[in-house]
């Protein structure tokens, strides 16, 4: 039994059965037993692989195709007596704050259920306890498992968008607390990651709607639940289209801030340039004086003043006093 | 009984009656007097407190569920004679001019009304009121309960949209009066708070629209007055779109300004470099002349001239005044 | 007879007569003769004024309310045999480039025609001048009344958008001018009165729209007319829409012209401190020199040359002018 | 005959015949062979000439208002048998690049057309030509007419596209040069010009769905063919649409490289200002060490060294040496 | 027999016949046998060359004309019993990472295929290989001929879109590496880019779409097969919306990140202003000490002190250190 079959197992009466033997006749003592259905659940199959595990049902070769190339949007298909759907399960991953897009392809019939997974994102474990503790949910059948897997699903949608949430608030914290810091990268990143988001989420809304319409007779029993799991879709989308807007808004408001930015070291630089200009004039004009009286004319009456030297340093004192404080005065020092 | 009933009571023929003893007996009476409802009012119970109260009527167990868990969308459900309705109420704080989202999860039958109230905002209080005193309301029964309570939420909405109005004007007023204020991040906390209201307010358009239409038997008598209530909330929702355009403009407006601001620091600092640099002109050409006279040459005729140093400070103070005049000439002083 | 009443006449065979008595009797004579209308104008009335004045005819309480309390957005509402129909009026304010937005609540049944006027905004003067001098249109009766308001409505308008057309090319011409000036206030008051324009004036689209489709019973003969008014509305919308995304985009536009402008300015203090520090250099080589010549040595030939005085002084003269020749060749001079 | 026929012909069975005499007899001779229709080109009558001209037809008084006042958007009308349409052909002026708006309004019955033009865009003379050069058209009649405007007027569409296409790519390429040029004012005057196209443009394109449709009875026959126009102007809308967007990015770009220029502009500055002060230290430390051995001490034994002054001067040498290999070393010289 | 003939061929019971003689004894030939059809690959015909070919088979004169001048937007259109298609393959040239758009104009009819390329792009080869290898395909017909040719254009559209993808990431790279390089005009050049994208893509849904809902008899059989296309289609449009709103955001970031490149220039020249200002200080101190002791006052009793210039050199050196302090303490040097 090749190693891609991560589970299989008969649900009769609400009870798990394990399958020992061959697929095939447990397939068919299923079917024979009427009220049961098979479950199996393979994770990135090769053809030759999925072809000879579902040998039993006769299911579309492009529906195929693609649950083994995977990189579906999230869909719904109907062939014949099957349903063909592509769920695109997300994972937060924490230490990153990063979302892994998974895939899970699901073939549904009357009496079986194939589910084929592609990346880490991995809701069906719990899914599978879950409808197991739960013969409500079994009893529907493969409708049943389907609304769980959806459920499930839809859960991770909220929890994601709430940790999506606590990023932007953060964010937000970050670039209006007032001090300067550089979060345009981080902005741009969140942005990329609500569209992947929303590349991931948006197109399960027709999926789910379809079935509430009750326009799918595998699920026409359970379209109230359904209808729940969709209401918590819409709620997701209309917080994921929330974060969009406001991430839009808070680049243009970060642009905003670091234009602030820029009039507050050009401010400080004017103030700089004043002090150094001030603290020149200073200098200058004491050395202006002591070069008047560095000149060597004859008759320069105030050198031969017994109090020429200390009239002169005292004049030098009073100008630089006189120049501090119209600079003062001014603002400039 | 539990603290979280908030209040009980049956509404016979427009009047009220205290429920004494058990819901369940009062229930049963009300049901055979026929022209009685019963409305009990809940706040934010526990699952246990809820079906303990609720015996007698069958509910779904997903919306008792979403009633219980709260953090659902406006929506408008209908279980077999049942309805199922969420609304938003909101709260505007006045200190912070915040809003605050609750939560009014609503369950109408012929004869019962069950309410479960989330949060602060509570506009149930004033419902019972405004319906105690106006038996038309009354004889509508749940229906008109339930129009009581959308019209109270719609108006809140009114006067909240009418709040964030004021504040978005003050705002322009602010980022317009020709002062330069920094205020993207109060036009970032605005913005936040029209797209959070309209996640409130919107989906609650086409519930509306679905018992205008007469889509919804149990209120199809009332059309017209929940007909009055779209329309309240359609204007709303025109200006809250009105708000939510105009303040994408405002941050604009407002890096267009940030940037006037840089323009105007920046032609500051080039008047006063100019300024400094004429000063220092001002005072380099007497300092340049002075050290030409402080030449040590044996012949310098200047220097035995008996007017030589007299001149020369003439000669200083005249390259000052024309250097001054060619400054001020110039726009530099 | 309160105030309120603007004017109140009966249409008869397209002829006005006066009332001069008693409302509800000139009312009951209406209706007696047959292909006679009533059209009771009134002006912000009060509950009691209005209930006085209508008490001939029933109206719906919460119409009633709406064309009261005013505040309403342009709808029509059917209401058994009677219309209510809400129009939003605006007045262009030549002195400040202002919108006053006014409101018409209308009552339009068989035979009579009630119109509550809120604001300033009063296009019902002239539309009664022009039905009493179109026999045309009197003999269609209330809708011929309706059409006409909703032409002299939708009139003004048109010449409202083509007064903001004028503002926005005289907006473009002083932010294209080539002449920095700060237009982002003028900008942004031009797209609010934009979107408040199109608040006033969008939802009158649907109400048109009905009534073209002949699903208004009342205006059923009228409608190529009322086509026509809604061509021109539509048209006006169209504008209004093309003025919103231009007004946009001038925003954008004058973000780049300020950041232009600071280039400009940055330019301008780089070639002034080029000039600056060129002066600076021309002035302090000949000080240098004159402080080497100023150095007190014993033993410096060049001092006691007959020619070291004016050798020197025109070394000095040679070397400002290669100096000078150097900065303008590399353009700084 | 009024001046404002431009042109009035018979087409019978695909031969033009010339009316000489009255136009109403010549209507009546044309009604009367039965497969013959009238073709009269008016340009901007007033309302009597009109009037005199087709007194033999009964248009709508509304739409022979619209046709007589122009300004209207495109649109197709039917009043009971016959079409009233409006088109807007569109003029390029090679000079300016500019764009100008033309209106043809045409009435369609079963045996005529009558065309109204105004402004400079002149597509009918061309038509003309064509039809009466092409048995195929003139056997469809009125409708033939009706296609072979509307494919000159969307095949203009199609070539002014194409300059605006021309126009962009040239402004692409001055933008992205990497040369800085202020192209905001020719970004957003295209914009204005494609935003009035569009206005132009984008209503016609339901006028034509209506008649691929089959829903427009004269021209039912000629469905393929205005499906090919209809074709042929989604083409323009794609590409109109598609400039409008690239015009948005090319003002968000082009501000990025205003910013560029800035913060080149800023370091040519520091590079500057770096230069010259290091050219300002470079003289001041000579004229430091001139300054020193200025001074007057009676013991400064340097002085009176025999080589105290080559010294010096050999001391300043290397100092300025010192320093210029320093600054270089930074970068600053 | 003209060049433009790329292939031609008649497929009978999954088996490709080569045709030696006259395509219209082929054709015949082919019809007469009944399961067969012809397919004949043409390359930039002229009207007369196509017009001979195609001489056997009756197509729209609208639609020759449209497949001959090409430039047209995917569409399809039924003429009776042919189907008229137009895609736009693209072509990805890696050197220069743009994208060249192309196109095939399709005829199908029962028993026939013609395909009419224009432009580099050509699918066309691949498709004929693909189809005769596989004989479901042959089997379908002309449908099958179709569905290979519209899955190959997909597919082609699904490796561009992961290159534009691998592009756009590279981009994201640059522009937040956290060193500043201009990527505006690579920014803008990928939008403009996925704009042509766009427009080459987007119609083909719509087309894609009638097919699957089974409008068009001739591609009845195939349907899923179309579907599995319809949803690739689906997934390539959703990623370029993403795309487009993510370039959008990456202008904006980029312009806030040029913003930031302003700042640290701007920062760095008031270091480089503070560090100069600070050096010009410490060489005025000693030059300003210098100048007061070349004064030539009589009476300066320092002069005469027998330690004077050594104990002013050490104030001069003392000062120094003083300021070198000072400016070290505040930062600027």
């Amino acid at each position: 039994m090749p190693d891609v079959i991560v589970d299989k197992a008969i649900y009769c009466d609400g009870v798990r059965e394990s399958i020992t033997g061959d697929i095939s006749d447990a397939f068919n003592a299923a079917r024979a037993q009427g009220d049961c259905f098979l479950w199996i659940g393979l994770h990135e199959p090769s053809q030759e692989e999925f072809d000879l595990i579902t040998s039993e049902v006769s299911l579309h070769p492009l529906a195929v195709e693609d649950a083994i190339h995977a990189h579906q949007r999230p869909k719904l298909e109907r062939y014949d007596d099957t349903l063909f759907i592509v769920l695109k399960p997300l994972l937060y991953l924490d230490e990153t704050s990063d979302i892994e897009v998974g895939e899970i392809n699901l073939f549904l019939g009357r009496d079986f259920v194939i589910s084929v997974r592609h990346g880490q994102a991995n809701p069906l474990g719990g899914v599978r306890h879950r409808i197991e503790s739960d013969p409500g949910l079994l009893s529907a059948g493969p409708a049943g498992v389907l609304y769980a897997i959806c459920d499930e699903v839809v859960d991770t949608y909220s929890r994601i968008v709430h940790e999506i949430e606590i990023d932007l608030i953060a964010l937000e914290h970050r670039v209006f607390s007032g001090e300067y810091t550089d979060a345009t990268a981080d902005i741009y990143s969140l942005k990329r990651e609500v569209l992947e988001f929303r590349t991931a989420q948006d197109p399960l809304i027709p999926v789910l709607e379809e079935i509430v319409k009750g326009r799918v007779e595998l699920c026409l029993a359970s379209r109230e639940q359904f209808r729940d799991v969709l209401d918590h879709l819409l709620r997701v989308d209309a917080t994921v289209d929330e974060h969009n807007e406001l991430l839009t808004s808070a680049l243009s408001a970060h642009l905003a801030l670091v234009g602030r930015e820029q009039n507050k070291v050009a401010m400080q630089q004017n103030a700089d340039m004043r002090k150094i200009s001030s603290w020149a004039a200073l200098i200058a004009v004491p050395t202006m004086i002591a070069g008047v009286y560095g000149m060597n004319f004859d008759f320069m009456p105030e050198l031969h003043w017994p109090f020429g030297y200390p009239l002169t340093l005292g004049l030098m004192v009073i100008a630089v006093i006189i120049v501090y404080r119209l600079l003062r005065r001014s603002g400039w020092l």
